[in-house]
């Protein structure tokens, strides 16, 4: 028989976190531990080591006991080969070989999956997506991730490089992007894009309530630029609404193409809950077809920062 | 046993194209009658058996030879319940159970499958696509349709109406669409849109050689535009390199989220030929990303109009 759980990892250039998960994708233990990216891959490989470890001695098992593990990490990665390739949040990680060389300084299986296919994965087998057969997840955060479902299995594409929503173009000659393109749609809808667009509006004279704080150098984010729209800013209300008028455009573009039964939204732009859900519905309404054809169903993740440990440690299960 | 043979034909408004093929994709003969779609649906459902008649007559073969038959028709359509719901090119047909009624008529199990699907299988199983597992089929004709292989498989989605890259939308608050969006890929990149592109711009009072026959109310088609530009016609050569930027856009949208081993160009613009992949392949490499991941292959569809035949039959042998 073989052994009954699986050890999800989180790889984030801040944090490594992890969960030993059972067959029915629960997390039995979690642990976190900082990266310390800084100090390069052969300490990284070593903590994740330690977490691994961390993780058997708090749920008070072995080895023995873990069938495989899976992590999320940054890409662009090789599934297929268990190479990161480049990884901007982790400094000379280039060309590496993870998945052969946690294998080794493990001693388990491990599978490497990107990390929003990994979070996509979680959200299919234990979260939002769990009634469903197909789903596209958008991560809402820094930039915007993707990871695709279809069928049951997620869909990688014929070089591992799939589901980069965020880097379809939604505005030609729009915003230049920092991976070469330009008006790409991760620049209009990130969580990041948010603020950016916002502090280029003041600083091109548009009046706003954020204006002594943008001038004081202070750090805007999403979650500001919402609650100057609440309080009756102009400038955020228009902000933000644009941003759920663009991330509607890229809905009904997932619609067409693909036509999921589900789209989650997930990463830190959800924190906006209906205040996110309902232009953006309202704009698909709006502006999608007249053909009488199901409207894409939309839903926020359910597992916040779990769905990526779940979703590795599912796909470790498939290995 | 199982019959060896299986027919596959393809339902246009103005023709009604069948051909029987064998296990091998090879058409072993072919048939045309004109639809006669003017005198409604019980009349094209007995031409449809008319064809199918002949198709057998002329291959020496009876209905035991043959296994099933396969349709690609307009949509939309349910290909799980074999319904049209409506085809714009077939007056009065509304909801039309066409599996269930030509299967009774014909006297063989039928499979309904929408026409760009189709002539993807068709490329999939016979053409440009026979050495990849997926690919992604656009048919550059009156509008943009497309197909999805993935896997081996048409992607079909919730409810068969995926493959739609004509209706994804390319430019906010671009050029309205007859589906009710605007700035649908199809607007900027069909065969037909590259013609009212050009006479827009002519009556808009912009310089072309083509004026004359404009006025005079000639119909042009891409086919003239391109040759205008080629005679050095300025405008003419901006509406066809234009049509290529968003066709390039397009492709790199499509490399984005599936990241397809092929994308298949077919349809009537694919005349152009070398005119149309060379800029195309230009503007894809000058403004995708520059994340080293491999670019877009892109090819000519191969079996022109015998794409959507093989691919019904084929798509008829797994039922």
């Amino acid at each position: 028989m073989p052994a009954a759980y699986t050890i999800g990892i989180d790889l984030g250039g801040t944090n490594l976190r992890g969960g030993l998960c059972d067959d029915e994708h629960v997390v039995r233990t979690h642990a976190a531990i900082d990266t310390e990216a800084e100090r390069g891959f052969e300490h990284v490989l070593a903590r994740m080591v330690t977490l691994v470890e961390a993780l058997l001695q708090n749920a008070a098992l072995t080895k023995a006991d873990v069938r495989a593990i899976g992590i999320g990490a940054p890409g662009p990665l090789s599934h297929t080969e268990g190479i990161i390739f480049d990884a901007p949040n982790l400094p000379g990680w280039r060309n590496i070989p993870l998945r052969q060389r946690l294998a080794e300084a493990a001693g388990l299986p491990v599978v490497l999956e990107n990390d929003a296919n990994a979070a996509a994965y979680g959200e299919f087998v234990a979260g939002a997506g769990r009634a469903v057969r197909s789903l596209v997840l958008l991560t809402l955060g820094t930039g915007i991730g993707g990871g695709i479902v279809l069928d049951g299995q997620l869909w990688r594409g014929c070089d591992d490089s799939a589901g980069e929503m965020g880097h379809t173009i939604i505005v030609p000659e729009g915003r230049p992007c920092p991976c070469g393109q330009a008006g790409c749609l991760e620049r209009y809808a990130s969580a990041n894009a948010v603020a950016e667009r916002l502090v280029e509006a003041v600083r091109a004279g548009e009046p706003s309530s954020l204006r002594e704080e943008i001038e004081a150098g202070a750090g805007l984010d999403a979650r500001d630029v919402l609650r100057a729209a609440e309080r009756g800013d102009t400038l955020a209300a228009r902000v933000w609404d644009q941003t759920c008028y663009y991330l509607a455009l890229g809905c009904i573009n997932l619609e067409r193409l693909l036509s999921p039964e589900l789209i989650v939204f997930s990463g830190g732009l959800i924190n906006a809950g209906e205040h996110l859900l309902t232009p953006v519905r309202q704009y698909i309404n709006k502006l999608r077809w007249h053909i009488p054809t199901q409207p894409p169903r939309i839903a926020l993740a359910e597992l916040s920062g779990d769905a990526g440990i779940i979703g590795a440690a599912a796909l470790a299960r498939l290995s």
